[in-house]
């Protein structure tokens, strides 16, 4: 199974675990000839009017993250137009649970890309943080 | 072509309509065996903060709609998690554009189905009164 088969899973993975917590979860279709013109994000996640976008990561050890500056531009304009909170879901695939990292923790890199650092991925939120975020017992902001 | 692909390029349709209006929309993936116990709509739109949810229903000509119950518990199910609004989006293929019934006005069937009235379905929604909607001009109750 290649690298995109992978993430599918991963995906899938991180969908039946916000169902299971509550959330309303969408995937976005496979990437096919025809959707190219919309701008899709790999997951999100809804409860109670409160509106999560992900895109997924996967790696098999502890790295800092790169993404490609369009790949990143599309997220945020798909986060901007929902009026939703966007996070980075990262799975590190060393028995770790998942990661969220907030898009403001994302930094630009010279070349213009983007990339979350060691110590961003760490900190990220858990799980159990979004669902206290959607039902709306902690804010956002008290993560960041 | 069969039913099922008329029906995925009616969604495809509405989905590039609402991207125009300035939804970030997403579509539910191809329905395959291993997405079956997980409860997907058929498109959702989200426009600063507003969470529109769609089931999708394409007719040749007008004539009252029927939805078979397990799907609209479903559908029902996705709504109440999000906390969104949810609408079926008919397209009748006589030139008409599209018609969203607020879910409000599905009626249960004697058989535990439901289905949406002909006079529902004309005085369903425009596009233009889902973004009024969305950008707060207007409210979902003012159309009941």
């Amino acid at each position: 199974m290649g690298r995109r088969g992978k993430g599918f899973n991963r995906e899938r993975e991180l969908a039946r675990i916000l169902w299971k917590k509550g959330f309303a979860v969408l995937r976005a279709p496979a990437s096919g000839a025809k959707t190219k013109k919309l701008v899709y994000p790999d997951l999100i996640a809804l409860k109670k009017g409160t509106i999560l976008v992900f895109e997924v990561k996967t790696r098999e050890k502890p790295g800092i993250i790169y993404i490609d500056r369009k790949q990143f531009m599309k997220f945020m304009e798909f986060i901007r137009r929902s009026g939703g909170q966007g996070y980075v879901a990262v799975k590190i695939m060393d028995g770790r649970g998942w990661r969220f990292i907030p898009i403001d923790k994302v930094e630009e890199t010279r070349g213009g890309n983007y990339r979350i650092s060691l110590e961003n991925i760490e900190r990220g939120l858990r799980i159990s943080d979004l669902v206290k975020i959607a039902d709306r017992t902690r804010s956002l902001t008290e993560f960041l």
